[in-house]
């Protein structure tokens, strides 16, 4: 078992010791954020001791600098520019002296130090004792959490203790500008796509005027982002004597062997924004938050924050008994997938959340298709203000489908923040186009449980029918096919097998997108015939949505009863897996894109992921025909694969696979099995755990109205308990080997159907 | 009737007046090279006057830069470094004084001012009086060549006459070594892939001593290449006075009216070393040969330069009568091929020769399939140091092929200066595997004509044998086509679709290139088994070319009865060419790569190609269908696609076509057809204008021995005539509108075959 989970209890992971390896790898792990800023799990002392960290960034979700991109050879259309997620100035920098001399762990004698995420209630704390080499000693303790009530603000509180009287402490509070941006050692050589780290500051930063505290204006080079930052130290002891030098805080105090002195700095980040003329009232605004923090104090904030989080879990945790690993597992990717959504309709959720630089945070599918699902049946508000995050970008969308020489419709970006494309490779970046289908599938699937007709009937329609054109004109009927429904030149999910005609996730999404816009075009026409004549939606174009959704082609190859992941797939030699040697792997980062796509060689499902999203459309046979295809060509080289392979498995009946993909993905950033969660946590795998319980193994589908479970939950767990919100009910679901039980804590009475059995509730 | 032409002869091509536009367009039209150093057509005063130039760069052939090459998303194998051919100092400088006034043409009054490209003598002459604000005048006459005698020489005569005695001239010659690049405006700014200007220079320069004239070794910043350059200014006239200032040399003198003054310049560029410690006996080897010119004078140069003109057109030209422009066109075309082409068995033709920096000089697959021919049967000698280029850099070709994780044999890069693969878009760069076929075509047609066993049965064999290899590795037989040798995930010569499976062109031309290699191998068995021994070809080996071969898969449609451009060119939607505006073109400068794929067209010949190499694979029906159809979706946005439709239209009986086809290719850079004659010739495509004659209305053929021709030659022409070498033989082809005429010149005795007919000679 890991060291975290050993250390720690079914709510908390817990580092002990002073393990350099140990402290820099859990960086990442204990990373604190609300959506709106997020924090690495760095030391205070960082900055001193670099052995200690791989990045101590401070994050603003959607806080991003913009650069050109350089092409080896341009073309039309490409990309333009990089936009990256830069890290703000830091507030978690302190220098720690006692008696004049200055604390790091390589310094003196540390003891008892342990750091410990408590994720039932959002705060990492972290204790030790210090010897410094005149042999006094003290102890520290020292808490932080992000809030949610204030989504602005990072709170932290540092406690000393000592047995000693009057021994002198001093503690220096600085706003890490980030002038050393101390990147890891040849983070510059290393070509790996999947990351950028930052090689210099990307903001210009002042300082504005306060009355207490230190408060700056930043505004990045390039993309023209404000946001105003304000940090604040307050202790309420009065033997603490505050000095502000400068950009400095200082702290003095003497030790009081009676009572532990307390001191509270509180951070607080304005939202980004655009104009720099606003700055006074994103000032003034931050003050106001700032008082009212300072008058609740860290307590009652802190207070607040487990009352929050409290209601968090109480909705969302999923229990499981029988297996502490997996348990503690579970609840540490829903914590994590639960801070890193955006909720002001802004802004999404970056691959990585705001726990590291990976993928420059930009906006993926993975929410839609990984993330999504959670956040709707669990906390639907935040869903939706993914989906305003999309329906806000939707002119960008548009811009980029006329570029790509679509005439009508739109076409989201296959990575982004602002709404604009930033991948600059696009067999594995525009040819996606299936995140179109992608996103409509969500605000679909949001109607569906939500019920908000409001929405569906605004913002909803404006996607639904801006993406179901786009199909219309990428695509064509193909005469070789008897006159199909085609859509040529695309990459499907897997992108070890780019730009291929027909790729069967993409045909089967795009179809679905079309159906999902007719039904509610058809809707529309009743309910909301304003908003369609708005959106000049006619009857002859309804009706080329539904020829085209009945002839869309879906590849199958007749004699081998498989389904197709493209036209050409079956044509490809397949790949030499048995001489690939390990360290060959991610093939990605060992062999050129062409002997990849040229092989069968999948990086993620694919197939099998589209099969898994509509299930009742298949016959069993198929999915197993097609499962145990697929799985043998699949290198899970992508993170957001074993969720759904598992996820298949447990409803084919393949219940060891099943639990050994679940075993994985639960704990793929704990143990860290894609090598790379030093640059963030693996947000849509995190999504896909939460996915593999509830769609996996306790078989849940929302179809037409009526919720269906099709349980298969493991033998080695005892009980498994979750709850889900579907049309304003709230019903917890309980598993165990021999029983399932469903009970409706909110809400009307509904019927749910259980393997084919109908349950009142 | 350009110009160009109608002021010039059969053998000129002459600008009258000082347009500057025009100026700056026959840059590029009157550069002047010998395949070792290439001058363009610039004023000699052109850093006074930029109006009148776009770049007056002299280029060395193979002397190039590199730099890292920067992806806005790197892949492993992405290739690493850009090879840019560099402007060396250029020698053409000359500031021109008249009583202390300088000249340019914007001061005074310039008057008769004419330059004239003589093809046939392979000099560039330019003559204009020019009256000073004093009202004093001269007559100036320039005269440039590059020496084939001496592959180093570019040298110069200046003439200075006038009507008065006495008036003061004075010539500073100058080696200009671009401290100032003077590029042109704004080509920073400009995406196009197809051109890359240089913004800086790319070598450092020192001087090294000398008794006369200045000499410095430059050397490259990255590339670490080498050379020497020697400036020397000379005059046999008395009263010329010289002087070397520092870098400079000035001519002074008085005019005299009852003789005109002459001086006389001469450049010596070294050939490219690697090693800088060489540079000593370079300098050496350079004073020898600039002994040796100044010894001969310019006189006995120009006379031996004349005759070894003679000779090339005394084989090499084609006699056309009854067009003077097209006559005058083919010339043009011819002499620059001429003055393109490597000799030294270790630089190559670039797709610009040495007239242009467009395509940074780099070496492609037109040299092979486009200018080999006119070699191969004019001049077998270069025809076979182009080979030998290729051969050198076999080892490249095999690391290459090792990086595409290919075990045995070799892969030539797409675009190269020094053998490895510089094309930074595989899409179009890597993918055009073809070039391995190309190159093993051209050993091929090399070894038929020219009977040269030794090379065949040595580096021949090397390339066909490396090539053949990389076919097997890269191809698979394909369970799903009944054991059919496939090609997945190429591009073919149409870069208009990429990354597709089984390329008629591309699997036609493998096959051929397995079946050489078979041929050659089988030979070598009987005649060479040593080689196959070093080449460590088993008969095992030489048996799966065979399979390979016999089972290589040619798409084809049975229903339509049309050769596929690839598996799913059919499958496409056609190209919307109505409502395209003609603005548009080239496409690929106006739609994203992804919009172009996914549609059916074409920016070049691609199926017709392939079946125009091998005419008597095919039946005339199907030529013609597969002509119909592709020529409707073919843009000709490469210059590389006319010349492969007029020779099919030929071959085809649709003799306007061919006719068409033919003027647009053989005056293409004259008017400017593709708007970039300013970055350089389409080398290319003049090639294609000699197979357009040879090959095309002529209907030559050479094949199992014996040369076939089915002549069609357009009823405009009253006459046309050129010369083959085959076999040792030279013969004369002539075409009137009622007779064909075949004479050997030179050899033996053979028998040719004209429209089925044996006619012996």
């Amino acid at each position: 078992m890991h060291d975290l989970i050993e250390n720690g209890t079914l709510w908390t992971l817990k580092e002990v010791g002073t393990d350099s390896e140990q402290i820099r790898q859990n960086e990442t792990l204990f990373s604190l954020s609300n959506g709106h800023i997020g924090t690495r799990g760095s030391l205070e002392e960082r900055h001193r001791t670099q052995a200690y960290s791989h990045s101590g960034s401070t994050l603003m979700n959607g806080f991003y600098d913009t650069e050109p991109i350089t092409y080896g050879e341009w073309a039309y259309g490409y990309a333009t520019h990089h936009q990256t997620t830069i890290p703000v100035p830091d507030a978690k920098k302190l220098d720690l002296s006692l008696d004049n001399e200055l604390f790091d762990l390589e310094t003196g004698k540390v003891d008892h130090h342990s750091r410990t995420l408590d994720l039932k209630r959002g705060l990492l704390t972290r204790t030790f004792t210090w010897e410094n080499s005149k042999q006094q000693s003290i102890e520290v303790t020292i808490e932080r959490f992000v809030s949610y009530d204030f989504p602005e603000i990072l709170a932290q509180r540092i406690i000393i203790e000592s047995e000693e009287d009057d021994l002198p402490v001093q503690l220096l509070f600085e706003l890490d500008e980030l002038e050393d941006m101390g990147k890891e050692e040849s983070a510059e050589d290393d070509p790996d796509p999947r990351k950028k780290e930052q090689a210099e500051r990307r903001f210009d930063s002042r300082p504005l005027s306060t009355d207490s505290g230190r408060m700056i204006h930043i505004s990045t080079h390039a993309s023209d982002l404000h946001a105003v930052i304000y940090d604040h130290v307050v202790s309420r002891f009065e033997q603490v004597s505050l000095e502000r030098i400068e950009n400095k805080v200082t702290a003095s105090f003497q030790t009081d062997k009676s009572a532990p002195v307390v001191i509270d700095r509180f951070t607080a980040y304005s939202h980004k924004y655009n104009n720099e003329e606003d700055t006074d009232s994103q000032a003034e605004n931050l003050k106001e938050i700032m008082s009212e923090v300072e008058t609740l104090g860290y307590n009652e904030l802190k207070d607040r924050h487990l009352s929050f989080m409290d209601k968090f879990w109480s909705v969302s945790d999923i229990e499981l008994e029988g297996d502490q690993a997996l348990q503690i597992g579970l609840r540490f990717n829903l914590f994590h997938l639960h801070q890193a959504a955006g909720r002001d309709g802004h802004t999404n959720i970056s691959a990585k959340g705001l726990t590291g630089e990976g993928y420059e945070g930009h906006y993926f599918w993975d929410t839609e298709m990984y993330m999504f699902p959670f956040f709707l049946y669990t906390q639907p508000k935040i869903a939706k203000s993914l989906l305003m995050y999309r329906h806000s970008i939707l002119p960008q969308a548009r811009e980029r489908a006329r570029t790509m020489a679509i005439d009508k419709g739109a076409l989201f970006a296959w990575r982004t923040i602002n709404g604009e494309e930033a991948s600059p490779y696009y067999p594995a970046g525009t040819a996606q186009i299936h995140i179109n289908a992608d996103i409509a599938h969500a605000v679909y699937e949001y109607g569906k449980v939500s019920e908000d007709e409001a929405f569906m009937f605004n913002e909803g329609l404006d996607i639904l029918v801006e993406t179901a054109r786009f199909w219309l004109e990428w695509g064509h009927f193909d005469d070789e096919r008897d006159g199909a429904f085609v859509l040529n030149d695309v990459t499907g999910p897997d992108e070890y097998t780019a730009i291929v005609n027909n790729n069967f996730y993409t045909n089967l999404m795009a179809k679905k997108n079309l159906s999902y816009a007719i039904e509610y075009a058809q809707k529309a026409q009743e309910q909301a015939a304003g908003k369609l004549e708005d959106l000049h939606v006619t009857e002859d174009e309804l009706q080329n949505w539904k020829i085209a959704e009945s002839r869309m082609f879906l590849p199958y190859d007749e004699e081998k009863e498989l389904t197709m992941q493209d036209d050409s797939f079956f044509h490809k030699k397949v790949w030499d897996f048995e001489h690939t040697p390990e360290e060959n792997y991610p093939l990605l980062l060992n062999y050129h894109p062409l002997t990849i796509y040229k092989h069968q060689v999948c990086k993620q499902a694919d197939t099998v992921l589209a099969e898994f999203l509509f299930l009742d459309d298949f016959e069993m046979e198929q999915l197993k025909r097609d499962y145990d295809y697929y799985e043998k060509v699949t290198t899970h080289d992508s993170s957001l694969s074993r969720s759904v392979f598992g996820m298949m498995a447990s409803q084919i009946g393949k219940h060891e696979k099943a639990y050994d993909y679940f075993m994985d993905t639960v704990l793929m950033d704990i143990i860290d099995l894609q090598s790379n969660t030093k640059d963030g946590v693996h947000a849509a795998n995190m999504g896909g755990t939460w996915m593999s319980i509830v769609q996996g193994f306790a078989g849940m589908r929302f179809n037409d109205g009526t919720l269906y479970f099709t349980p298969h939950g493991p033998k080695e767990w005892s009980r498994l308990s979750f709850k889900v919100q579907v049309k304003d009910r709230l019903i917890q679901v309980t598993l165990t080997p021999s029983s399932t039980e469903y009970t409706l804590l909110e809400g009307e009475p509904i019927i749910i159907v259980e393997s084919g059995e109908k349950i009142q509730l």
